[in-house]
């Protein structure tokens, strides 16, 4: 066998020929003696980068050559199967001491002498990877739609005169095979002085395989092009900032939206549009203003030029979408709830008055209806709900829930008017989610009493050292939008609220944490400076936003024609705070096996930084989202059926068996039909 | 026969069919009876224009039924053989008196119900000629880039959730078959406000049938879209604002170049940037300045506004171009004179930050080589000397001349350093075209005695009454371009200067107008209070000026292996105002049939209004200017050569039989080899 294997290898010298072998791809090919490595990988289809075009410079193309045994490959390998290090290499592993690992060869200038064995380690790869958290996800391919070439220009020539960019486009055709490229007015404005800053080297940006963007004399190494992936909410601005290079997110942060000044949810801020004309442009202006300064920010943490950032994403609710971009969002304030463009969009980021790399340009991710936006495409291509065979409910909770149901067949969206209760607002100690603010609740079965634990402090409100520790962010505020979930949640299992949500009274003679008030009854849960007590009102008002959720929820189930759901997902803040088991006693979410509840984290975000390093995410998104059914409640009859069923805890008539397993729900009073008062008679704040 | 004929046409009818026949076109087709005419016209490729897709609103689609004996065409016509007058015809013949002919029908609107002839008007079709002065000239085909279309658009349904943008896309590709459409941000800004204000109908203006650039609500007649055609020279700058539903120029003007407060010319300009750093940035700025000044002129002029122009087109020389787009000309200023590019550009018009609608699109023509500019590209446009078997010889004369030579078969294109002194500068005397330059002469070949015309003033200096009508103009104030070529030639006609350009000293005591100046002599044209003498240094610059220009016109000959040109276009102000038998007899030019020799008017300008009525002149002329062969003439050793031979008048070797024919040139001397003095050794002052 030996004998046969070095009869080959002979062979093939002999006739000038040398086998290589790259892995992990397995692709393998004879090529003359002498030639480069990146080339013979080229041939072979082998993902190996490179920028500098092969001339030693850029150091993305190195490789390592294995050496053993390799006789299952019928090839035995050895270093002294490649040329000898060279000049350039040595230049290079001296200059970038950081970049260099011992062992490796520059697949540009490492030449072929015999059969040999080359790993490409991932980083070398144009595709690489990018590892992701979490058991159900796939790692994002990094292949962002800029990308960095260098090049030499040839020089003008007064015998052949022809234009700088003329020769730049030769160039970057016959070294880089691109063609049919363009520029626009603002890059030529800077390529002659780059030119000959480089001396006829130039490093430039294309965005898309088409579109020059950017230009800087000489080589721009690894590490230098970096992009953002923001996701505006209504409350919040959250941005990641990542290496374009590497794909890593070098920094993130968070700002509050400054539109709140103009009102507190979407609804308020359209309507203050509607009774302040220019109302809009001064959102606009805030919101952009906002993502300069955040900007500004995490490129200074990471210690990156804003300069330096050549790509935005964008994902956010259609009315932060259209302020975004400077479109009176007024219609999404009415029926039909017309957006301008359900289209993904690609600007010019100066376009949004963003101060990042002036040809820095942004791509928006598709609304999918008009309240739908595209943060819920943001979600779906986190979540890829259209990979599975399981049926997938994704919920993302604001002042309105965006829902997406389905699996690989079939997806359909809605979105339903939740209101703030879930954010804490319209709660009589309602708070936003701030340290102070209740967030987890027990109450004993037995005797009614309430214990609790408070954002910024380990400790429960029973347990030795509370007033102390609680003391020191400020004492008990209120109470937040986990927490009030939380609290009648165990209302309910502790018989305090019936299933129809009515508190009961006759419960304040034995207990003294249910107080008479009015003509009904309170739950008292903290009894300190601040009292935070849950009325029947703030009962209601929980009972209004899961109705509706869940109405919307069931909708979906319906125009499906299914009766369960395999997988729920929460996205957003809401998501990750709550705990799957209250929201599932109090039916915000149809019965599921709890194991299969999660929350999504911030998979809006997450779906734009996929957007921003892997380019073949937005045609992916733009054609699922056209493909996904929109439901629109407000026109859907049966959702105001839905909705008067879903105000019982956890539901009128639907069971939730799975949920059984887990919690022991009290027995349903059948009899009961109605509440004596408030609830579902009054009702239809549209949206909001 | 006639028998035959009503059978066929019975028979025709019978089947419920119908023949039209549409002249100029000729084309004819058999149709259900009933079928609209416009209808009938599409299916037969037939050009007839609509706006309005068929509403009767636009009123575009005018035709005439012909009455009488068709009996050759086998048809027999009769407006009986249409449907009655409809009343959507009647309301838009109510509305728009103005815009109707008496015996038309809209096509849209008029139905087959026999056979007829119908003959469309050149105004209802959609390529109309727009008619061009001159033999030469080929009319211009009335073709813009920019089209407006009407379409009505469905309205948003909550059932059936879309983008409004989506369904203006789904309405043109209904109405008008267009496909692939994009917008930008600007147009979605306005988008939703258009649609709703025009109750779901709107105009919009699409860019080279792939981008929306405008919208409004309703109809937008024709008559309100406009565009402008610029030429940027050094000194002025010239407009013309064109209707594009007409092809119409309904306003003209045109300003100074305020740069000239940085250099008089070109090279001057360059050194002022190379001397101040930024300064480029304050002549784009002068030069933008200076262009919304204008366009706010012509369009206030023909009240029309300047959001109704959409269109831009540009021609300049090189320097002038980058300054105008904001390209530093830095590298215009010395060799290898590398332009930033020499392709055709399209641009946004506020990229250029010019006040027009803010979509408004510019498209810049081509510049050929570093001092070969778009100027030139709009004289090939408007000259088309590759449409002709003889040889064309094209020049535009400024501070360079641009030259191009050649016919259908090759065509080769060079610049040539001039200098000022064809414009009046850098001579004694010499002025700017104003009133009050002399700007024609006439010498008495016995007394030597000139006699002149000044600018302003119809009478000769010679004719009764010159005394006071000059002195209305502000007297003789100099001597300008056209001038200074026409003293200089008489005066070798005359004899006061040699083929060598040495005024003849001799002269001097029997001709008071030979006047000895040192170690030179002059001759005084005008002894008034404003003396006007041409010194021999004048006549030396204008020897350098010439020798120059026919150096590059030789070079040129030479490349295209030819001794001779067929026919020469002088181009620009300068050759408007020169006398061609002048140019020629100082050997301007080569010699050539006088009679093949004429002025192109402003054709650079006139190419620009070519490139803006006709989207077809703009590929067109970006190939063309790619294959014409560049000569530069600073690296040419026989430059020089060409050059010192054609200090002599009309040249030292070169004969010029056909000149001769028509004016009796002073015999050569031929033993005299070079001027004692002056002339070729101090030279080559580089460009300017």
């Amino acid at each position: 066998m030996a004998d046969e294997l070095e009869l080959a290898q002979a062979s093939a010298l002999m006739e000038g020929e040398a086998q290589v072998v790259f892995t992990p791809s397995g692709r393998r090919g004879r090529f003359p003696v002498g030639t480069p490595l990146l080339q013979a990988a080229r041939q072979l289809g082998v993902d190996i980068d490179s920028v500098c075009g092969g001339r030693g410079i850029c150091g993305r193309c190195q490789v390592e050559c294995m050496e053993g045994d390799f006789s299952k490959h019928r090839i035995v390998s050895s270093s002294d199967h490649l040329s000898p290090f060279s000049e350039p290499e040595e230049r290079y592993r001296q200059r970038r001491r950081k970049q260099w690992v011992d062992g490796r060869r520059l697949s540009c200038h490492a030449r072929l002498l015999g059969d040999v064995v080359i790993d490409v380690p991932p980083e070398s790869q144009v595709h690489r990877q990018v590892v992701r958290k979490g058991a159900d996800y796939t790692d994002i391919e990094l292949d962002p739609v800029v990308r960095l070439y260098y090049v030499e220009v040839q020089e003008p020539d007064m015998h052949d005169p022809s234009g700088d960019l003329r020769r730049v486009y030769q160039a970057l055709e016959y070294e880089w095979r691109l063609e049919n490229l363009r520029c626009d007015l603002r890059l030529l404005q800077d390529l002659q002085i780059a030119l000959r800053e480089g001396d006829w080297k130039i490093t430039v940006a294309i965005h898309g395989d088409e579109q020059l963007i950017a230009v800087w004399p000489g080589f721009k190494a690894a590490g230098t092009m970096f992009g953002i992936a923001v996701d505006v909410g209504s409350t919040t601005i959250a941005a990641h900032l990542c290496d374009l290079s590497s794909g890593k997110a070098v920094a993130s942060g968070g700002v509050m939206n400054p539109q709140i000044r103009f009102g507190e949810d979407l609804m308020s801020r359209v309507s203050y549009v509607m009774m302040h004309p220019g109302g809009d442009r001064a959102m606009t202006s805030a919101v952009r203003i906002a993502l300069n300064k955040l900007f500004a920010q995490i490129t200074e943490e990471a210690g990156v030029r804003t300069t330096d950032v050549l790509e935005l994403t964008f994902v956010a609710n259609p009315v932060m979408h259209h302020l975004l971009l400077g479109i009176n969002p007024i219609e999404l304030g009415g029926a039909p709830f017309a957006l301008a463009t359900d289209a993904a969009l690609g600007v010019w980021a100066n376009e949004l008055e963003l101060e990042l790399h002036p040809n820095a340009r942004a791509y928006v991710l598709p609304c999918i209806a008009g309240h739908v936006g595209a943060d819920t495409a943001g979600v779906l291509i986190s979540e890829q709900p259209e990979t599975f065979d399981e049926i997938s409910l994704l919920v993302d909770v604001g002042t309105n829930a965006e829902i997406v149901l389905g699996n690989r067949q079939r997806l359909v969206a809605c979105s339903s008017p939740t209101g703030p209760a879930f954010e804490g607002a319209q709660i009589s100690a309602g708070q936003r989610a701030a340290p102070g603010a209740i967030e987890r609740v027990r109450i004993d079965p037995q005797t009614r009493e309430g214990r609790f634990r408070v954002i910024g402090c380990e400790l429960w409100s029973d347990e030795p050292g509370f007033a102390e520790a609680v003391a020191e962010v400020g004492g008990v505020t209120g109470i937040c939008g986990s927490g009030i979930i939380e609290v009648v949640a165990e209302m309910f299992l502790s018989g305090v609220i019936n299933q129809d949500g009515v508190i009961d009274g006759s419960l304040a003679a034995d207990c003294r944490w249910v107080i008479a008030d009015g003509r009904t009854f309170s739950y008292l849960l903290h009894d300190g400076d601040v009292k935070v007590s849950i009325t029947q009102n703030d009962v209601r008002q929980i009972q209004l936003a899961k109705a509706a959720l869940y109405a919307g929820v069931r909708l979906l189930m319906e125009r499906l024609g299914i009766d369960r759901v395999d997988r729920i997902r929460l996205a957003g803040a809401f998501g990750s705070h709550i705990d799957v088991k209250y929201a599932m006693v109090l039916g915000l979410i149809p019965d599921c096996d709890i194991a299969q509840v999660a929350s999504a984290g911030n998979a809006a975000g997450t779906g734009a930084r996929i957007a921003l390093l892997d380019k073949k995410a937005r045609p992916y998104i733009e054609e699922l989202v056209r493909n996904i059914e929109k439901v629109e409640t407000a026109v859907e009859p049966k959702f105001q059926e839905h909705f008067i069923d879903a105000m019982a805890f956890p539901h009128k008539t639907d069971p939730f068996p799975r949920l059984a397993e887990v919690v022991e729900l009290p027995a349903p009073k059948t009899a009961q039909r109605d509440t004596p008062e408030g609830g579902v008679k009054r009702r239809r704040r549209r949206r909001g």
